[in-house]
């Protein structure tokens, strides 16, 4: 088991973050519980209840409050579910909630943790690849509304966070890919080691020690999301647009591939990143199966991007690489307006190679 | 004019407090808006938008969200009612929310502020007389829900404060009545010039100042309302009890003012305060026309207060006052659990008295 401690901010406690096998079921997980002396609810969809949330819910002694069927998970549908069940079970301040599952399930818990009662505490135990190496680090909560994906949501941090690799055993593969996808995009901006060990084994669990260490260093630099952590927005702003458009009926990590490709060649086009360097990153992606969304249109993808959280003032923001493993500064702001006109060639490519 | 900063949070920039008469028209509000370089909108409701806002709205240039007629201003609709605008118009980060009315209003916004594209810069321009002195200091931002008030929220400091005194002409006596009841509780717990002022003139804006200056000291004494802040809550366990059980239809401050002087009692029959302090306390709150509410029972009301925020494990806690002016520490805890039992002759003394 490896642990690690981050801090992402002074005035809140450092959060838990324990990797290895095993832990749903460890004495660490247990201890990390009672320790906050708070009454444990276990947050999950019925696939992770049935798969680990039932013997969880025995190993910690805790009620499990089962997301509902039929919306999405990161709705206020869900969240209104949360609190009715908490209100039912008369449970006030004094519970610490647990959520069981996906980035969706993780985003979705803390955001409820964050508005219950103006703020309880929470641990997250993320089952899904993307989960661990994306959602469950840097404290961002969020669901999603019509208009877009995560523009309600909350900066607040867990207690703890367990990732425990096992779980990773019952994982589809495009739900590995999903988690691959935002590994490599943390190898393009942070870390190109993370590139060159995915070109040899997509599989290797060091690619998840070094993600995962990868995001707690950006977190940690800018927990406020003021600068650096605008990086970890490459290959997004594109990704939520395909996701808009495709009313959500794209797979989260399919996007983010897709977005990454098309800004790593905005990065091109803009002068910024050399085109053999694009030509490696190009040879990432082979496993994946990439498709744009059906009924795609360049126009619906514009107006979605337009309500991006990222857009300022009429432009839309874009992380951008300079090589393979480091996101470019813009003088601090980590991120530059582009306009449409300058995004049309890549956009151009991306229809012809995935449209 | 008067200016008070405060600092609520080491990693927060400070709120700017600004009292004075005209604020609303000022060049010092102007000022303030343009210094964010954010779009303004302004959020009230269809009363104070006639009395004020359309005049707001011109000085500042600045659109204005109506919040729906129909439901309560601090509910889940009037945050779906407000972000909907705020989507319609494509506004995205880039957005300052100025909350125009009373602490429903200024709790509304805060709370949309606080989870609007995971938070976005906020001012509150508070109407009501409750409003300046309690509701718009100290961050904590909330919604209503069917099981209680204020279960849903956050703690999220606004930008700046004006408390344009001008804007109380246009106050009813009823709502006046509100005011002077958190005032009241301030100066039961904190500051017994309050007391002595109000013996003497209601309406001496020294009460104003005194009051908004005790919140402040606590606020900042206990940013993350962990201890000292309790004492806010003195007159609140049964305040909201009451509201609940008169499923909010009684004035805040009626409920907080009978919520007073029953945890006044409380401190006497538990050994606290002396009887002639309870008297002197009493005599304050002569001109309020107190009532419990229609459709009273005892059984309601504690059910009603099982669902407070303050419960802990199965206790009701409170926070009591040994003499006028002083909330007691309780060791830094700042709050006492009472049992049904103990707090059983104070209900009968209220019951007694008004119902």
């Amino acid at each position: 088991m490896k642990k690690i401690l981050i801090a992402p901010s002074m005035e809140r406690s450092l959060t838990r973050l324990y990797i290895g096998h095993d832990l749903l079921t460890s004495d660490c997980l247990k201890q990390v519980c009672d320790e906050l002396k708070k009454i444990p609810v276990i947050i999950s969809d019925s696939t992770v209840k049935d798969l680990y949330g039932d013997q969880l819910s025995l190993h910690l002694q805790a009620a499990l409050i089962e997301l509902p069927q039929g919306h999405r998970t990161k709705s206020r549908e869900s969240v209104e579910h949360v609190f009715k069940e908490l209100f039912s079970m008369g449970i006030g301040r004094d519970v610490v909630l647990i959520a069981l599952g996906g980035g969706s399930t993780t985003d979705l818990t803390g955001f409820a943790a964050s508005i219950y009662m103006r703020g309880v505490p929470h641990i997250f135990i993320p089952t899904t690849l993307m989960g661990m190496v994306d959602a469950a680090i840097g404290g961002k909560t969020a669901i999603d509304t019509a208009y877009g994906k995560n523009l309600i949501g909350t900066v607040y941090h867990p207690q703890a966070i367990f990732a425990d690799l096992q779980t990773l055993a019952t994982l589809s593969r495009a739900e590995w890919l999903n988690g691959i996808a935002e590994i490599l995009k943390m190898g393009l901006i942070a870390d190109a080691a993370i590139c060159q060990l995915a070109q040899k084994n997509f599989q290797d669990p060091e690619l998840i020690y070094r993600a995962i260490q990868a995001k707690v260093r950006i977190v940690e630099q800018d927990p406020n999301d003021q600068s650096l952590r605008r990086i970890l927005n490459f290959g997004h702003t594109i990704g939520h647009g395909l996701e808009a458009v495709a009313h959500f009926e794209i797979a989260h990590g399919l996007a983010v591939a897709i977005g990454s490709l098309v800004e790593a060649h905005l990065s091109v086009s803009l002068g910024y990143l050399s085109k053999e360097d694009f030509a490696e990153i190009q040879a990432l992606y082979t496993h994946f199966p990439l498709r744009l969304p059906l009924g795609y249109s360049r126009k619906e993808l514009l107006c979605a991007m337009s309500y991006d959280k990222k857009k300022k003032l009429g432009h839309m923001r874009f992380a951008l690489i300079d090589q393979i493993g480091r996101a470019m500064s813009f003088d601090g702001a980590y991120c530059c307006n582009v306009s449409a006109d300058e995004l049309e060639s890549s956009l151009e490519w991306m229809e012809n190679r995935y449209g």
